[in-house]
């Protein structure tokens, strides 16, 4: 077994470690899961956490009241509990008030969610910002109410607190250049495992990684916030800063067994377009497409005609597209940590991409320089397929990459379009960079 | 029957009798059955008449003198006409010198025209130019002198007037802005029905259905011109404004009984030609797509290098494309109301389209603004497929428009752009604009 | 036989005789045999030769010494000449060091070459830059020699001159603008026919070309020097003019009994690809297409960063797509006179399209102008697809042609734009350009 696949099986462990851990909290727009939920990722990377006070005005939205729930539960008239908060937190309603009351099954059943088209499954619903209550079930245990002799015991033990605040959690990795781009996820989501349990924990690791090499090129800062609210909340308290953002990543939906997809920024070409096609092609995956449209994650937040930050998704299952998609089905069966490392591993390369692009000047740019002196091209000359075997310690590919990049360094293109023009893998590209700086051929480019 | 369809057949019924009323009206560059279609197309629009007088240099050109004609024949020696120009119009070469003379048929022959590959067609020739005289016959009226005994009787009772004049129509429908499109037609062509009674009735009808409008965003000119030397004296009598126009539609040959076609502006991409495909889009039709070629109709003037208006042309049997072109066979057979009201309908999608394009600029761009709040949105999140029936009276189509409205409504994007990019049909769209108007979310650029 | 067919027959004649005249010289870097070589070419055309001393310094590179042979040989113990420079130069590597020794196999096997691939050729080695001596041999000799019983004399009477200098031919031809193109060739290699004596042939004859025209538009730089080293050198002697170059052509390999085929420039789409797609078209040939890469010959030199001048090639049997390439199959039963006059036709054409090329500008761009006055138009209208038979002695291309030109005759699409958009011969543009300029319709827009 090689290192690299010793440290794969390490990373797939910690992985499903995390998931069970993190699985079973309640999350929400705000409350005590969310900041348990900050908790165990602060063991893993130094995240900044913030708490936006509820009743704040940002843009055309408030910061909601903090809610707490307890329990919750629907007790039958000899007190057993047919609905039961403490199996499944998705069986309330996301923010609904606090209820405590007997009442016939007519009475309830406008306060029930179930899905036909899934039986078994409890659907997720929330109603943020319209004071209501309500829980989801199943459709048999739909049937066993509307079966059962009344009237029910009600009780949702919830709170929602006009005084308390909504907590999101920021990490900035200052790079060489103040230049700086966004990896966002979000963490509002209650017991469901691909939406977003597999964001979290891949921007998680993905932040570790870059703390441990050394200062990247660019900054980068990683966001975690309640969806849509939370992210609204967190550009009006960086506003400045997040204008001028070069663009980023925002990781949802990650973890399925299903194939990888990718969805587009709302520019569709920009380099951070580019990076993830080439970080596909170098490892001969082929994603599903999915063209920019604005409804979806954050990136309806980030691209809006206020920011316009080019954001895109790649995905493993993305939302809207599986069944399980906001239901209890979503769950640990469906996402594991193996699934989550190959979004993991098409992500990391993006960030590599994004961080290794730069401009390069060739130091002798009349002519070809003389490579044979500086060990980079066979001193004998005539050989089929003129760079051949004979000569230095050099491939074919080196000194095609070599080629390419001394051809194209001419201050206006970078290495993600050498490795688009040439069709070589952007390692290899950056590989040539690297000898070619070594021997004097070429420089950097300032951005 | 809905009101949408008795107000089809009104039209359809309407159509059928101006083409009846207008068919046997001889019309040339110039006469008076030219003025006399002028009078009947004011009894529904209020064209402006010019009379350009003959011998006026524009351009490159000359305006010809004035054509009159009364009546012509070939007579056989016992007085029987063998052709008559008060059976068809079109026997006569137009702008036909006067004769009256006795001759063999060895003499008559090089003035007889006719066409082999449809002997019982008329063919319909001029010559504007050159001091000439002709007959235009069925290959059997040929068939019939050449076997005759002459000597015939010729008479062309036609008058080539030096102080004469060449009527040209206008009607000029002010909007909002004196930016202006432009909608051509021509009125130069004798007994044909499809060229150009369609073109002549469908601008007809479009121009009396923008006056019943309210005041347009755009002010619209409709030109009715003999073909080539009446546009080209409208250009130089208008030269000033003519180079400013946006674009236009040049009507012709649009009431053939063959399938819808689309004749692209010079450019190819101009938003008329985008207004052109949407509507065809939008009414799922695939009209037959012509290249612009410079050979035409009028585009060769209005898109000629010292003017370059785009214009294209709705086409439903094209000019060149049908077997009955420049013969008696383009008649009443061949054209009729129900036909010219199908091309009718996408000329006024089009320039519905083009007359409601404009660029807007949300008033909250920052993040999405709050839709739920404003009854755009539905109040209970997490619904499979997030916009869902459960909210208020609001279908997903229409959340689509307004959340891409407000995506890309930066004041860069126009509503073309948005129906083509959000492949949402022109009418949603602005149905969206419409809505988010009303709620204070969107404001229009000024042009 | 035709005019045209006989004068084809002696361009083929005397392609021939130039093959057999020049295939068995010794061609290197430097040395006699080029400048023999350039001795027979000035008889066609007035070349000056310029001579670079050895060790001057070009850019990154040094003049190589200058390489003179007279003889060399591997002889058998009783005097056989096993291996004889005087049967095929290719038997020794370029620029060997002067060797006469008696040695034993052992020491004699590592200056061997030789191809098992391809065990009857003689491969083409060198080793310009190191100083080293070897001989490259069929399979057959190797293994003779292998089992003859040695000790070998092996001699290589050569020299290496430091004294000596490096020969390059250049031919300007000066046209109207002294605006200019590069046509450029390589001499360096010895006896092998298609690279690159096809070449060499092949920029003389259009050198020749265009001396026998009237002076062309642009100016017309030749340039025949060793590959790399002699294009480097070149460039740097002529630095400023070179950095002015709009675009050329490198030839080469374009005499063997395959398809036709063209390398893009590093551009892809700069008029001189364009020049060639017409060329080739207008010749309903399809060539294969080889899309940039910065490996293959002098266009290294020419487009590196501090020139950019794009260069693309027509061949026939690329480099590096043939068995035969660099051995001693690339002989005269692999090329002939036949096949090079095909490459000579389309680069004809090439050049012709680039030096004919030019803006125009309508002397009457308000509309059309009035072409039935001036004979290039029917008199009689209405003809169906108007411009038909009936008019003066202009066939339907040529109206076609006629209305392109004038309709996009507004200085800014040049003739070659007009003929990729008309879908035209670029002859019939050329044509149409002519009988315009003729009735004063037209006028050239000075570069």
């Amino acid at each position: 077994m090689t290192d690299d696949s010793r440290q794969h099986l390490r990373e797939v462990k910690e992985l499903d470690e995390l998931l069970q851990k993190l699985f079973p909290i309640s999350r929400s727009l705000s409350g005590l899961g969310n900041r348990e939920t900050f908790r165990i990722l602060k063991e893993l990377i130094p995240l900044e956490l913030t708490e936006y006070p509820s009743g704040t005005q940002v843009y055309d939205w408030t910061i909601p009241e903090e809610w707490r729930i307890r329990d919750a539960w629907i007790k039958s008239p000899d007190g057993e509990r047919l609905v039961d908060y403490q199996e499944c937190n998705l069986h309330v309603v996301g923010y609904s008030s606090p209820v405590r009351q007997r009442m016939q099954f007519a009475d309830l059943a406008p306060h029930l969610h179930c899905l036909e088209s899934s039986p078994e499954a409890i659907p997720y619903r929330t109603s943020y910002y319209q004071h209501n209550w309500g829980f989801c079930v199943t459709a048999a245990q739909y049937k066993r109410l509307e079966d059962a002799q009344g009237p029910f015991e009600v009780c949702i033990d919830s709170e929602l607190k006009p005084d308390g605040a909504m907590t999101v959690g920021e990490l900035r990795i200052s790079g060489e250049s103040q230049a700086e781009y966004l990896v966002s996820t979000y963490c509002c989501h209650p017991a469901m495992a691909n939406d977003n349990l597999s964001g979290l924990l891949t921007a998680t690791f993905l932040a570790r990684d870059l703390l441990k090499k050394g200062k990247p090129q660019f900054s980068w800062r990683f966001v975690f916030v309640p969806e849509t609210i939370g992210a609204i909340a967190y550009l009006q308290h960086n506003e400045a800063t997040m204008k001028k953002l070069l663009g980023g990543l925002v990781i949802t939906t990650c973890g399925g067994p299903g194939p990888l997809g990718y969805k587009e920024t709302f520019l569709g070409d920009h380099l951070v377009d580019r990076a993830i096609r080439l970080a596909f092609r170098d490892r001969k995956v082929e994603p599903i497409r999915y063209s920019f449209v604005p409804d979806g994650s954050d990136e309806r937040q980030y691209s809006s005609p206020g920011f316009r930050i080019p954001v895109a998704s790649v995905t493993k299952d993305k939302y809207y597209e599986y069944s399980q998609y906001h239901t209890s089905l979503d769950n640990l069966d469906f996402v594991n940590g193996s699934q989550i490392a190959q979004s993991l591993a098409i992500y990391r390369d993006v960030i590599r991409v994004l961080d290794c692009n730069a401009r390069y000047c060739s130091t002798a740019p009349w002519g070809e320089p003389q490579l044979s002196q500086r060990d980079l091209y066979p001193a004998t000359g005539g050989g089929i397929n003129q760079p051949s075997a004979t000569g230095p310690d050099v491939v074919t590919t080196d000194i095609d990459a070599i080629m390419w990049v001394l051809f194209l360094s001419d201050s206006e293109y970078d290495l993600v379009t050498i490795a688009e023009r040439a069709d070589l893998e952007f390692a290899r590209v950056v590989g040539a960079v690297d000898r070619l700086i070594d021997v004097g051929l070429l420089e950097k480019v300032s951005n």
